[in-house]
């Protein structure tokens, strides 16, 4: 690799790890490619060079995000059969949400790039949410095998926002305001989990 | 009332008012008693009559926005039974989320005051919670009276939860990254309706 072509690559590098710096300390609004030049101390016209926009630096940094997401959840720990294995990826994501707070905001708080404009971006994130629908069509394979089809998709939207819902909610600590006692407090996560395979158990053809 | 007692009444509520524009507009960490006392052409030290701190400010708005919120879920179209009416309730809430965004964000997506020290907030949204309690327990009562004191609270958190991330990931276009067929995305809040009847159905008492 010839040194321009190297610091042409630390440049487009250098320019998304600032980026996500002045995402994590400052906000997804003070965003900007010149704002990146300015850290860097490079031109203002440097960043240009990998980005067109800052819409297209934006989307890059949801890619990786989603891309970190789904191999974060890919190598969750195996459960003993799918029902386990898709609890299991229930808590790789909750668990996400906690250590990785930037990236899960950029995945599922930020107003995306319109992903039509940016088919990389828009490839990583239906990669990960079909893990989640994979995990379910499993689950439902063995069970309810006539059902897979019409409910695995909406079982995994579902599920995807309740366990968003639970995220956001522990992040914002609103949850104090409402004086849950402490019994209920420490055992709200194993509640929700359990209601989601309530919901996975549901044999759909029963009228309830 | 006197004119003196008149115009402090008005400098609290243009303080407010003030704040709820600044937060719309500019966003919380925007939000300071000096910055709404510029914006109102008041000395500095004005709106301190009223609030102690932006905490108290903050307070004062979070819980006008529970107050709000709790007073459109009442006032939902009442349902022809237990299940129906709690319908309604989640139906006022997605409703809510989008025609009331500020609100929403204030009661849910703020770091809030600590509600220890704001008693009058933590009413407030504690009233709200529990309009979401008081509503399952009505259909518990029916059909599972024994699971009513064991159950409530969760199903509530639960229903909570997955309608908060119905409307975050709705408010955040995000689904346009998944890109679900035109079918599903339309079908997308009655399959989330759909799954909460599951649950409320779902007898406790049964091992799945």
């Amino acid at each position: 690799m010839s040194l321009q072509r190297k610091n042409k690559k630390d440049l487009k590098e250098a320019c998304v790890k600032q980026a996500m710096s002045i995402v994590d300390k400052k906000g997804l609004e003070h965003l900007s490619l010149r704002e990146v030049a300015r850290k860097l101390g490079v031109s203002h016209q440097a960043p240009y060079r990998h980005f067109p926009s800052r819409e297209h630096l934006l989307a890059e940094m949801v890619r990786r995000a989603y891309e970190d997401f789904a191999s974060f959840l890919r190598n969750r720990e195996p459960g003993e059969n799918e029902e386990d294995d898709l609890r299991n990826m229930g808590i790789a994501y909750v668990t996400y949400s906690m250590k990785h707070p930037l990236y899960y905001r950029l995945m599922f708080n930020t107003s995306l790039p319109n992903p039509e404009a940016h088919p990389e971006m828009m490839k990583s994130s239906q990669f990960a949410f079909n893990l989640l629908v994979q995990g379910i069509r499993q689950v439902h394979a063995i069970r309810f095998p006539d059902q897979v089809e019409e409910r695995s998709v909406k079982d995994a939207l579902f599920i995807w926002f309740s366990l968003h819902g639970l995220c956001s909610i522990l992040e914002s600590e609103v949850i104090g305001a409402i004086s849950l006692d402490k019994a209920t407090q420490a055992s709200m996560v194993d509640a929700i989990f359990e209601r989601l395979s309530w919901v996975m158990n549901h044999d759909a053809n029963l009228q309830v």
